[in-house]
């Protein structure tokens, strides 16, 4: 089951830069193995914004708020979320 | 390169039902034909809405515009349109 | 999966009351069928609007958007879905 | 008498844990005591945000009031208050 | 139990006089009865515009309501309503 | 003269209790005052909020800037102003 | 006592011209019989639109609301008022 | 050249009593040096709001651009700016 | 002096496509007119919009109202205007 | 291929005078050396704000991305972007 979710950051002006990296650094990483199993299918980076696009392959709601709520960056984040299901045009299989 | 686009579709509420089959027959294999050639590379339906989210991947903003103002259903249409690029955190080689 | 849906009624000014009525009699069954069958869970009016909050239980996304995009009314209504999932204070078993 | 409440959350970014920790363990057994009586009649979390939606069963604006502003996150949420009322087409006999 | 209700009136530019008229003047009457009857407490015009600023006092979310969708002008409204209790800082015994 | 003021309260997260406690006792005798003298009329709670309606009868829109900037919360308020004139509709003689 | 009001006009697409004239030939006239008057102090058009920035000067809110309601183009405008005051920085004795 | 301009003045809740003074009194002269120059032509107090509505009368944009932004509460202030010009109903010989 | 203006066209769905046509030729040659002597200095269409941003380079705001509100899709435009300046940072002579 | 980008600088009150000038003068610097090199085509001040209008002419929405989030001033920016084609209107060949 899809969704679209959209992630605008703000990080504090006044956090260290060392803080700052740290957390990016564990949301990499939380990010790519999210990837990996295929749960967070896609993520964009919007041009000119500290913000991404991305698409999610889940379960349940419950598994995205699971899944968004862990983020190292969560506290951090306006999210936005909507609910897609397949689009009676799509010729692609797997974007149900 | 990469654009996000989302499209609401507002028909006139007194528009024949023949009239808007026919409109949305033509926005079909258009949009299939586009799929196919990889411009559109994805589109989904918002749930609960007649609206879509979409990817297309372009040579240029001329050739996305030329491509959305010639939707069969675009003088119906609000769009939105924001400029992608590759998210450091990313692992899929063509979410360039 | 738990849906909260807004639906705001917008019905022509000029639309014949005989129309609005046959169309508001489907709505009403189409809703109470579904209410039946435990999809759509909760159907409240918003004090002083021809507007409702209701509550859909569905297996997914898709799901919630047939249900949504058959109703009668559908082509006159603006629709708001959020996706709920269980909160970690509730007591009630069923409100998963 | 019925109305739709929406919570949401905004903690103070260097809010210690043991502070934050302590007002959350107070808010949820204020929130259960208050289901358990009834007064609270749902909560459900909307999926990626730190935010409630949630049903409440009181006897007066007044007495909607005096829960909201007991609660222990009050100083820290924005809250939208919409009045309920029974909908024509409810089957359910409870959702006056 | 008291509630503020902001009505904004629309009529269609195309309304013959003699209809808005009608509507209007059933639409005076119906609201002095109420006046009368002490449900209607208050109704003020907002300077420059066709709108209202009023305070009802009823027994219930549902009687709010029925009173405001019985409004002749009820399909030409805007409505917005917000749910009032007692300041602890007024000295006016029946502000409840 | 009337006026409908909306105030809304955003008291400093980390202001001490104790000062905050200081301010909203003046602000009650301030208030308490002009209810007495009949120039803020009507003060009500909007549930949920820590926001107030008041209606103000004054000579002038200085008296009101006069009466406003004088509150002992002002600093701390997001303020809105409708003036207000009789309603064709009003059966309330001082309504005006 | 002083009010800033803007008005936008917006007529419907379909009018006929000649209607349009006579409307806007009897709105001139009644202008600039309020101009003469003292009432209508200031009319500037904001560049690029069809749209006006006026400074009234009324005795009452009331008297604001019979001026304003009794424009040739009040059915097709869309105002917007806001009560003024002497600034204390001013130094122009009559903009009190 | 005539332009409308609002500005809102945020100061921070924790500064100084002496620095605010100090700033608004410096603010004060160099408004009414402006304004014997015939350069700020009106101003008004917004009734409610830390707000101003002023006149400007300039050679350009940027004049105007150098007049606001050299305002001592320039950094403290949201402004609005709309280019006016003579309405043809207007009689005021200088409201170009 | 330069001005940023956005133009947004909206045309009535059922306006036939000969006077569509009509219209856009008039405003094609009253743009070029325009950008051939210099005070329609830029203009560009918004991807995926029927909408363009322009640079107006005139001698004062009633310069570019007429200007403006000569355009033939004028009554079918929603426009927004910005006063430009020339910035600190520039490095073209002409971008006065 | 063209962007417009607008950017609104929001420098924290309390940052010391000399950090401000420091960053603000290698945003001058970098800023200089992209429109040097053509990449940056075009930079105005919006009157009355600190903001700037800017149009852009990279080879990639990740060449416009990679530009702005290297501005000195990035972490203090809202920024919006716009694709931009050639307009049909236009007569500037380089306004692609």
């Amino acid at each position: 089951m899809l969704f679209k979710v959209e992630m605008i950051v703000k990080l504090p002006i006044d956090m260290p830069k060392s803080v700052a990296d740290e957390i990016k650094s564990r949301e990499k990483i939380y990010s790519q193995e999210l990837q990996s199993s295929g749960k967070w299918r896609h993520i964009w980076r919007i041009a000119g914004s500290y913000a991404n696009i991305s698409i999610f392959d889940v379960e349940s709601n419950a598994e995205l708020h699971d899944i968004l709520s862990a983020l190292p960056l969560y506290s951090y984040m306006d999210i936005r979320v909507d609910a897609l299901c397949r689009h009676p045009s799509s010729i692609r299989d797997n974007d149900k």
